[in-house]
């Protein structure tokens, strides 16, 4: 169980899959100090988000669900303001961008605009729920009172995936060629290695995570590893964060991954 | 001068800096071999394109210049048709994806809009690009009747930059953040990565070059070289391309570039 405590944490896509199993393991593993568990999803009112609203009602005095739509700014500003009246002034401490969205089909099979909806969730919407959770994030750098980094101070965790590494590509690609999704990821890892560089004097720690191929919706049942084990590994490897790993791009078990 | 000699190639944003100066190089410096360059840009008759337009009245049995926006699909359409009529059964030995535009803001201070623009021209452009002038391409390899890899035979060479090396972020973020351009940049090596997997078999090479910090418009008279240096470099490199470089990321001298 998670030994990662922030007071306050934000899961984006917590309806399902690793999102949801992200909220269940924070929740029920949290120590005292844990407050704030926003757990956002696009339809808090729908079908696939029933899950999510039961496990909400088991610990109603930390989880919050709330309404985001990564892609939609107007609704990512909402849910900023919404957030910023929960956290108050100790702002908050870990923005993990889950929400993704996959295309498997090679370049002759991808359409343009199978290449644009994956760059516009994959990496525009962590880059604007990024920009608009900054504040927050900033009020908590600067609560904690602590030198250095981690993800109980303040942190961003993007998702990402081992596919996004141009470096194993060639090894890769033929067998599941996912190329939207690749170039995607790819974007993502290194928005996070700007951030990495643009935050670090604000104490804001930014890293991306590869879960392994896990047992989600995305991953498929053939997958590897449950999404327990997956979120256990990714959730340890936080906990271990400090300033070192400032831009780093570690899988769940904490290995490291070139680029 | 180029020794590189490919019977057909086609250069996207050819009317000024580093483009321009591969039309000019490959032109003078050609072989008897040379039967088709194909100048693309945006606006042929437009004031930027005069030197082009020079240049190709110098050159008339070679240099056609062609209509290309490669943000506008049916643009690239049109060109790909009248490439086709020009090029024959011959096809296109040499695609070289060279358009590209810049943002330099930080997280903070990058637009989705200038995000979207950025990577509509410097990674969609050249997929569409390539995607349309792929027959061409297919056409040169299988006319070439030769074995292996070469830009003489039937390659893709996507310029990109080392801002897209996520590797070298940390050491170069500060002094120039470009965001949206490191971003467009890594994306499109991993486009040309995986293509360079997809299109093996049908002896398409694929590679990504660094023309170095170059004095053109983009960048700016305080660069290292001139573009006549970079040009020269990096023909001579595209001259020396084989299958074992296929999917590479090299500077405009040979060096590799880690991703
Ligand atoms: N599973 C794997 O093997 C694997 C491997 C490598 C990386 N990853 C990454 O891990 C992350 C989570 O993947 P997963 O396996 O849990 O995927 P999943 O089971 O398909 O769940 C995706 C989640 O993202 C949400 N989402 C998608 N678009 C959204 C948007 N515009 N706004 C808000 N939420 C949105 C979905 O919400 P809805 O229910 O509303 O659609 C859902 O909650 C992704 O970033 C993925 O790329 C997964
Ligand atoms: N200069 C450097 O130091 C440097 C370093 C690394 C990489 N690069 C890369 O090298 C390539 C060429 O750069 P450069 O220095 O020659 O830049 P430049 O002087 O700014 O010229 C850019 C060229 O791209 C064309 N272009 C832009 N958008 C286009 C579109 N949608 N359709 C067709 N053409 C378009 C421009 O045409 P218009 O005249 O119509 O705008 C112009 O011909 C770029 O991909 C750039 O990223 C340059």
């Amino acid at each position: 169980m998670a030994a990662l405590a922030p007071r306050s944490a934000l899961i984006t896509g917590a309806n399902r899959g690793l999102g949801l199993e992200l909220v269940r393991q924070m929740a029920e593993g949290r120590s005292a100090g844990t407050r704030h568990l926003l757990a956002c999803c696009r339809h808090p009112d729908g079908p696939r988000s029933e899950a999510l609203q039961e496990l909400a009602k088991r610990h109603p005095e930390v989880i919050t669900v709330l309404q985001l739509d990564t892609t939609d700014l107007s609704s990512i500003q909402k849910c900023s303001q919404q957030a910023g009246s929960l956290l108050g002034a100790g702002g908050l401490n870990l923005l993990i961008n889950n929400a993704g969205i996959i295309a498997h089909g090679t370049m002759q099979t991808t359409s343009p605009e199978e290449m644009l909806a994956t760059f516009n969730t994959n990496v525009m919407g962590p880059m604007n729920v990024t920009k608009e959770f900054l504040a927050h994030l900033r009020a908590a750098a600067a609560a904690s009172g602590t030198a250095g980094m981690s993800c109980s101070k303040a942190a961003v965790i993007n998702i990402s995936s081992v596919l996004g590494s141009v470096d194993i590509t060639a090894q890769s690609y033929s067998a599941y060629p996912a190329l939207a999704y690749r170039i995607s990821k790819a974007a993502l890892n290194m928005m996070t290695a700007c951030a990495a560089q643009e935050f670090k004097q604000s104490d804001i720690l930014f890293a991306v995570l590869h879960p392994g191929w896990v047992k989600t919706d995305m991953g498929g049942e053939g997958a590897e590893i449950e999404a327990s084990e997956s979120v256990g590994g990714m959730l340890r490897v936080m906990d271990s964060l400090t300033e070192k790993q400032n831009g780093a791009f570690l899988n769940y078990k904490g290995m490291p991954l070139s680029w």
